[in-house]
């Protein structure tokens, strides 16, 4: 047997061919998200068995090494499923051969942070000899570049080369919102570290770039601050957004502070007439922001039961200021927030505040709609930003949400006004931990979370209006993910779901 | 954030921790599958942050590296989850240091192949400064030893070194049977490779050591030959046994030679009138002899409706040797094992062979058992071997057949005496492809391959004659899986079950 020889890459991959036959149809453009604006050819150029990196006239030193190990993976993710073979009869003299891909970048900084520059410009030309030309403004819009290249590289079974197919490309690109989140939730259930980083590879396949953390809630408190930060996400372009969510969902902290409950037997929210639980928060916020740079940090604030816990006369603090419960679950958030602003964050927060005290919230606050739609609207119009991810589309646990909601689902839904449009800085879908783990989160969140992320990336007049017109380009992604190791499932059917009958992956 | 980093990988990892508790309860032996000996004792070790491997003394040159690569490897799926912090308190004045492992391999020789000694002595003493001890007839036993001592290895969190428990240990074992395969079907959906190399890699964590390709079916022809061998899954330890399944379940073969299909209207079994059939045949197996060096190949056989296709007048052959269409059957299965011979191959086939011309069998087939039970015992008496997959127990696709039974199917059943019990040469558990591909094979067989996997290891005296004494030892093993990037599903259920209500891995 051969796994990882050049001939049974070939075998194993070959099914795909002969089961699905031409599933590629008359040359469709098969490129997830599809970028802002391509136009393509109908020639072939073989890529060289030395593909090459060339940086030649780049203003980035890369001194971290960013782009270059970008260009690696580019050339493992091609090789871990083919192997080229050097012998190949296919000859230079009958197409022509791309040498490598050059890249010009423009921004020698790459401070990853909200709103940096990711657009890109990739052209491979026809001529012979020749390298395609990749060129950003930051290494970040590099990478994304990257991404869209490699799924232009096809393999060919006969000739058992790599190939660029459909020359010449000209792709300019650019993100239509830079806030393109998925959420994991390490509360509650172990998520094995290998299955992170898969799940923040495949974000970079997709173009998605903010990883929203939720690590504490009710049920477990694995919080280590990390001391020596190795930026594995922001060496793939991808933002980590960490969220301490106070008052409610904290149960946990009272394990290892007790005085944070305020009772033994009422164990959350936290308790607000207890100076320490701000002390705890500045202590964790302080820590967050040696290690987490994104100039965002998530403070919760949803599903607060203020008619739980905080009742009872030992309530010195309510008391003292006359605040009934409902005022302290503001005077809370409030108090949060300045923590927060203290150490330099910009703060999100869930939207049960805006709902309760919209008009009292920092103006650095972004609004996180989650509960139903309609609260976007009203969030940019009383001026501040906002993230969507209403559960009834963008809720990945939610089985029955099927791709093409998720597709579909319009941050913008009735906001017309250009300048409300811009207080809607992207949005989110959310693969909360109750009910999946190690074992089964990739599958739930790939393919849908890929289809949002079209949504999220590709200008609005390019989306299709009917999500069947990219059933077989979404299809054609999905067993690219599963050729590239990440166990996206069908897309016959609800979140999850197996595949049917026998057949091609590109059909199912 | 920091994926890769000592603080983030125990920050991931220590929510296992928190929320399971003490999980490890009284110290018990979590090693899976269980070897045929062991004694432990209560100290601790730490693991030198420079652990090397130490071949001082061993006959084996392992001038292939299947050695090296194999330490290495355990260096890394410890490495993966957790980095160890070189100014960890913890000092060697509190504990004594194992600086490495000192491996001694006894035989030069790593062919690979049926019966190969498996068995190896692992012993790690509780005294200062000093190496654990594996010594084995093998390299393949070595890795098994490797698999093992893998599992002794744990992080503590708090010290931020790996350290060995429970030690002083003394490990002696070996395999209760040479046969221990898992089926996998290529034929049905698209089976990426990585996930391929996933399963293979997984298989040598659970001590399986023979995967059966079932390469074409009815639905496609995957198959190329393979000419500069790999062997990734030889340097596993695992042996290939490749399957050309004849003369049903071959539709697929028409495609390219359509007059190996008795009639375009009747497309399979194969052919059995046209001397073109068996000249393929005999090229295939050329073939798979220069590259499959298993001394087995399987000749499948099963499910041949010899009522379709193999009848009417153009059957000069049936007529002149005067063959009704279960004699064709016959013919056909047997000229195929003496091509099969000729090439020097054993025939594996399944058991519809010996269920209606056992007797006519070559005596170097092994009759592979799929319908029911009960078919081994009558195999054995017939004085053929015999490989244990009823499909009552052993089919992973019937998902509701759980680890229970997996872990209780127990392949001597009724079979008493030794000489009959020796021609029992294992057991296969098998994933057909029909209703899985790369989005969920992985968890369709773990956890419930492993359970297989002990049974089949482990001496039948150390069996738990009742699963639940298995369990927690089980769970521990599943969240290792998962830890190492498998996902193996949880216990709690059926197969590929979801995740129960928020709680520890241990306990699911």
């Amino acid at each position: 047997m051969e796994l990882g020889g050049p001939r049974c890459a070939g075998l194993v991959l070959l099914l795909l061919l002969i089961s699905c036959g031409q599933g590629r149809g008359a040359d469709p453009i098969n490129i997830w998200p599809m970028p802002k604006s391509v136009t393509s050819g109908k020639q072939t150029l073989l890529l060289s068995n030395d593909f090459v990196l060339n940086t030649q006239g780049s203003k980035y030193p890369d001194s971290s090494g960013i782009l270059k190990d970008g260009f690696s993976r580019f050339l493992q993710v091609l090789r871990a499923s083919h192997v080229a073979d050097s012998n190949s009869s296919y000859s230079s003299a009958h197409f022509p051969v791309c040498k490598g891909l050059h890249v010009v970048i423009l921004s020698p900084n790459d401070k990853l942070q909200y709103g940096v520059d990711e657009s890109y410009k990739l052209s491979v030309t026809a001529l012979g000899a020749v390298y395609a030309y990749l060129e950003a403004n930051t290494v970040y819009g590099a990478l994304h570049g990257l991404q869209t290249f490699s799924q232009l590289c096809h393999f060919n079974f006969k000739a058992r080369v790599f190939e660029v197919r459909q020359a010449p490309w000209t792709i300019i690109d650019q993100p239509r919102f830079s806030y393109r989140g998925l959420l994991i939730d390490t509360s509650r259930h172990y998520q094995p570290l290998i299955m992170i980083k898969n799940v923040i590879d495949s974000m970079a396949y997709t173009k998605l770039n903010v990883l929203h953390w939720h690590i504490v809630d009710t049920q477990s408190f694995p919080l280590e601050i990390p001391s020596y930060p190795k930026l594995y996400a922001q060496t793939r372009g991808i933002n980590v957004l960490a969220e301490i969510d106070v008052p409610g969902h904290t149960q946990s902290w009272g394990i290892g502070y007790p005085s944070l409950w305020p009772s033994t037997d009422c164990q959350q929210p936290l308790d607000v007439s207890n100076e320490l639980t701000f002390k705890v928060i500045d202590g964790i916020l302080s820590d967050f922001s040696k290690v987490f740079n994104y100039n965002f940090v998530h403070l919760g604030g949803d599903e607060v039961n203020t008619n739980l816990c905080w009742l009872g006369s030992h309530y010195e603090l309510l008391k003292k200021k006359g605040l009934n419960e409902s005022e302290a679950y503001q005077y809370f958030v409030l108090r949060s927030q300045e923590i927060a602003l203290s150490h330099g964050y910009d703060i999100v927060n869930w939207e049960e505040t805006f709902n309760n005290f919209g008009s009292k919230l920092s103006r650095k606050t972004v609004v996180h709609n989650w509960i139903g739609s309609g609260v976007a609207e009203r969030v940019v119009a009383a001026g501040l930003r906002c993230i969507v991810s209403n559960q009834d589309k963008w809720y990945l646990h939610y089985l029955d949400t099927t791709w093409q909601e998720f597709y579909m689902n319009e941050p913008l839904t009735n906001i017309t006004n250009p300048k409300q449009q811009e207080l809607v800085i992207g949005g989110e879908v959310c693969m909360w931990g109750e009910y999946i783990d190690g074992s089964d989160i990739e599958q739930t969140i790939w393919p849908r979370a890929a289809a949002a992320a079209e949504r999220l990336w590709t200008p609005y007049d390019k989306l299709a209006k009917d999500p069947r017109r990219v059933t077989g380009r979404l299809a054609h992604f999905r067993c690219l993910l599963n050729e590239r190791g990440v166990p996206a499932a069908p897309l016959n059917g609800p979140g999850r779901v197996a595949p049917e009958e026998p057949g091609s992956c590109y059909k199912q």
